[in-house]
């Protein structure tokens, strides 16, 4: 096992996933709520440049009363590592994602969740458990929960999924960011982003690894670098306002576990290609915040140490690449751990022709059918979508 | 010998130096200029992303005359690496630096360059070769002139030297700068930018390796990143111009030669270090673009994998860097190869008084007398100083 390098922290390095998204499912394992509260140290030691202001040390010991009988909340899809970016960079991406809802309930134990309805297209979502200790929703949910002290409450959860499990889009992720926020909101409001970000870590931890590369930027919307775990220290990378960002999302009918693309990375980088990466990671994160969009493709095809290893993995992926670059794409490469390949253009028509070119390659040079979708940049994040008053 | 990092040029990595800026005085050497003009794809793929205009392609068939009889040119002492910036950022530092006087001579073989005389502080001065083959400013000068097409006249240069040798604020790229630029002066400013940074870089070639991580800044002024070299692609990073930002130079009497800090580098790097100080470099980044200055001395301070391995070869300088923390900055490191210790702060008098408490930790932990400048960003670059028009 090799040490977590963002921190020191007792979490394992590359990954400590304990189960992968389509393992889950355990049922009539006893619901044993474990999460503990969180130390104070942790908690208060948290930073995020954020405009949004800090409620740090909100966690109440007294308990918050439900303000809301009901809430529904929408968290988007994600696209982490971009490139030189991997492990600590990740954005959010508008109209895809999951949404939660929650309804305070009597008949569920207080302190506890119940998740009633698991929907979505697709037959994935019949791989994911119900049990709350099981499913990314519902860890998330709790560990707010715990937050906020609640014990005299019960809440029942529904989770629609609109993101597939296993495509590289941060599906868990947005499943754990809409139940923070959801539970959140109907307690009133009273964490802070990183508590959310701490709550959904926990549920990441769980099923693919201590990486908040998906659920910071699934919670604070736009880009966002992890700089540090210990403390939590997230950095909002702000994409021009009036430029416009989007993303090509080609997915392919193909399986690219986490734990074999993690097993694909080298363990030893060779200083010419640590010092090539670095300073693209450099480059990418100036071209965000210049919204100089040439720039941040060239550096999003730019990675020379993750990419060549995973790639190969997925059939079809370096001509998928070169298609997109031929057909105008600013840039091009694996979202995530795969098998959805991204690529970014600030066009959405032309984005669609991109799309096309690499569904068509996909299928040539890799013989798998893909789908495409060309979704702007999420600037929002995980939001509240409705709410029924107490 | 290790390829080049950056390119597929002919370079080696970690550094081409034939000669270190302490043995270069080779008197006697015939003059045999060799430098050719670059090919028209390197000069042609050049990209700068400055708000200056680039004059990429400018370079000229007919030779164009001199529009001054005589120039004179600063260029700025520059802080390269930063930390986790190691190899391809830099900045510029404000009233440190090299001053070059060209004089139209008809003495001098028409299309070369006389030294005539090489002045400054300290007497490592005496060091320097007045051979222009083997002189930084000469190579650059000789190098612009090729660019130019310069065959009708000759040039008498003079070098005052601000900066002492082999102290790791960009000696050799100071004298280089400000003899490229006060050359492209003298003949009406027909070049680039980026021209100028490419003649500088056949300098540092000869005497540090090819690197642009000094030359680009003390040109450009400002925070730099090397993005490439083939072909050449810088980013300035432009620091707010409302924000104050000092530099805590202090210098200890202790030769810290280039090769011997290279050779201290790790040859491969682990995984969570890679992913630690690249996300490091994209704080880093992000920091000095949105002007947050403990951001910016934070991820100064959080090099995991050069700066552990130099730090010990200065002696004291692992004690400084804790006593520069201590006494306020906003974090410390190595400038360059060393030795000077770099110290970022937003106030003079507060920068003087961590300076104080950095000399007395050289004397008592390393046994080095050392000395202390506190100097601005210098957001401008080379620049020049006077002429006298023809």
């Amino acid at each position: 096992m090799v040490a977590c390098f963002l921190c020191p922290c007792p979490h394992p390095y590359p990954s400590s996933a304990s189960a992968s998204p389509l393992d889950l499912k355990q049922e009539g394992v006893a619901i044993s709520i474990t999460i503990p509260i969180p130390t104070q140290r942790r908690t208060t030691r948290t930073r995020c440049n954020l405009s949004v202001p800090s409620k740090t040390n909100a966690i109440t010991k007294t308990e918050p009363h439900p303000v809301c009988t009901s809430v529904k909340a929408f968290a988007p899809a994600t696209v982490a590592n971009l490139g030189p970016g991997f492990d600590f960079l990740g954005c959010a991406v508008d109209g895809l994602g999951d949404t939660v809802s929650l309804t305070v309930d009597p008949h569920v134990h207080p302190g506890e969740i119940s998740i009633s309805d698991i929907s979505g297209t697709g037959t994935s979502t019949t791989k994911l458990s119900k049990n709350p200790l099981w499913n990314c929703a519902g860890i998330a949910a709790l560990e707010v929960m715990k937050m906020l002290g609640i014990r005299s409450v019960g809440l029942s959860l529904s989770l629609e999924k609109g993101l597939p499990l296993g495509s590289g889009l941060g599906s868990s992720a947005a499943s754990a960011a809409a139940a923070a926020v959801a539970v959140n909101e109907i307690f009133g409001n009273k964490l802070a982003v990183q508590e959310l970000v701490l709550a959904s870590l926990k549920s990441e931890e769980k099923v693919s690894g201590y990486h908040a590369d998906n659920v910071a930027p699934a919670i604070m919307g736009g880009f966002v670098l992890i700089r540090s775990y210990e403390p939590l220290d997230l950095i909002q990378l702000m994409f021009p306002a009036e430029k416009e960002l989007f993303f090509v999302l080609v997915t392919p009918e193909f399986e690219a576990p986490t734990k074999k693309m993690r097993a694909a990375l080298p363990a030893e980088i060779g200083m010419p290609h640590h010092v090539w990466n670095c300073s693209q990671a450099g480059a990418l994160v100036a071209s965000v915040l210049q919204g100089d969009l040439p720039a941040l493709g060239k550096a999003l095809s730019s990675d020379k140490i993750v990419e060549p290893r995973r790639a190969p993995l997925i059939p079809g992926m370096e001509g998928v690449k070169r298609a997109a670059l031929d057909a105008g794409a600013f840039g091009c490469t694996i979202s995530g751990a795969g098998p959805t390949a991204v690529a970014v253009i600030d066009d959405e028509r032309r984005g669609m022709e991109i799309g096309e070119r690499m569904i068509d390659t996909f299928l040539k040079e890799g013989n798998l059918k893909a789908s495409a979708n060309v979704k702007r940049l999420d600037r929002v994040g995980a939001r509240l979508i409705s709410s029924t008053r107490t």
